[in-house]
């Protein structure tokens, strides 16, 4: 059994908590019936010993096969991590995402993408990074009574994402600490019509939009004086083809969207003006979630 | 010369000043140049002396007649109001496009729907109505530097409005006072969520998703305070057919979208529930300002 799921951005621009994209780039993890229970991880945190003592997709795996099936089996995972660990590109909604689909496989018991999604949100309580890890795309989505409800735009081939990995990682508590309890009714409005303008822009392919509606008031800016040469690089992308540029997640990485044949000069530019980031041109990934049952 | 402009119900739900609709229901105005200055009005404010002595419509076409040609003329006005008065269904909105635009029709100047809205914001803060007003169909729209950035999505004639106009208009200062100054994050993401949700169920046509997208926290609860019988028109209209149904702007008018072929029955009952009301089923426009040279 081969589960795979894609990279995110979510936190898009001024869509707080709701708007997401797929990445093409990759977590994958084999998982084959075996006498002993066995992990091995390569890529991303593969060094980490951490990671293979208290491991969350086992964890949830566990869980989730035990509840389908009354009972426990021993398995050898595999974990081929291409998604950088706390840098704001969806590696914890990637690990629940694939967890609950591989328990769901392996116990043979068919699940919608739908309900997974609603599954996932046990874990993270904000459904923008799932949605898209399940459904690929670009996503708009709102949680009703624990539910979440999400709307898909299939990304065009013309686009890139160019994105930026600091060396380092913003702390999630330590930004989301320091952001504002409230919001004036004005910085609500910005948010509340660019976040509105943004989905339409990406719904009906209006691309040069996208600069005046992913303008955020919210969080972003807060986050960013965490690692302040962002703002330097997000000021660079922006004249140099970058149709939007904002902060992935709660960072540290740096999205960029740019048309194909603009993404090199500007991954060219990031990478010269700041060396000790690794720069990606990525696709987009218009599929989400992939369980191959034959892998 | 001929100019009709639209009805329109704006702050649609969560989409405070950011989302609103143009309605097939137009105030007309006919100008022929005369030896006298003279105005008639019919329909919606014929009855009202303070519109004819004070009347807004010929200020702003004034001011701009005046600045496009350097004098002034005299004219014959006809006005054939159709949008009723105060109830929040963009009467203001109506006048202020339709007198910049008669202005420039008139001094025999080109004006571009976009520059268009652009002028008539500087009569009116809020993009929410003047867009529809002059685009029509859906629309989404930000301020960025003073100027309107606006997307359109064009309404399918499988889909109608259930207007309830009340017998009484809620001030618009008495509400907006009421209103909260500052809102908590979890208020905030409930309507950046939604509104983006919105937008997206309107522009791929997924009118299952209305009914989530189109709460509200920010502002329709307290204005509907002011007239507490709207809560169960609200409430009768979900039960019994209605997509979505929210106050129509600031109100007092309510707002419910239906499939064509539930229209009636629901405005049947509306009409039964609330015999005081105006009920009108209204088809959706999605041509906006109509400048007619021969009328």
């Amino acid at each position: 059994m081969l589960i795979s799921v894609p990279a995110t951005s979510a936190n898009l621009g001024p869509g707080f908590d709701t708007l997401g994209l797929a990445l093409d780039l990759r977590n994958v993890v084999r998982i084959k019936r075996s006498k002993f229970f066995s992990i091995s991880i390569k890529g991303e945190g593969a060094n980490n010993p951490r990671i293979k003592g208290n491991n969350m997709f086992i964890s949830i795996f566990n869980e989730h096969y035990r509840k389908l099936t009354g009972h426990m089996d021993k398995f050898r995972f595999t974990f081929i991590n291409k998604i950088p660990l706390s840098r704001g590109l969806g590696s914890s909604s990637a690990v629940i995402v694939s967890a609950i689909a591989a328990a769901y496989a392996m116990a043979g018991v068919h699940i919608s993408k739908e309900r997974l999604l609603n599954l996932a949100l046990g874990y993270e309580p904000h459904p923008d990074n799932i949605a898209p890890a399940v459904m690929g795309g670009f996503t708009v989505s709102a949680v009703e009574a624990h539910r979440v409800h999400s709307l898909k735009k299939a990304m065009p081939p013309s686009l890139q994402a160019v994105i930026a990995i600091p060396n380092r990682p913003i702390s999630t508590h330590h930004s989301r600490s320091k952001l504002p309890k409230r919001y004036t009714t004005s910085d609500v409005v910005y948010n509340v019509s660019r976040s509105s303008l943004l989905t339409a822009a990406f719904f009906s392919e209006r691309w040069d939009m996208l600069r005046v509606a992913s303008k955020d008031r919210l969080h972003q800016d807060v986050r960013m004086r965490a690692l302040p040469e962002l703002f330097e690089l997000q000021r660079i992308a922006l004249d140099n083809g970058a149709l939007m540029s904002t902060l992935s997640g709660s960072g540290s990485t740096f999205f960029s969207m740019t048309y194909k044949e603009h993404a090199h000069a500007l991954a060219h530019l990031l990478k010269e003006k700041f060396p000790a980031y690794r720069i990606k041109i990525l696709d987009f990934d218009n599929e989400g979630l992939v369980v191959d049952e034959r892998g």
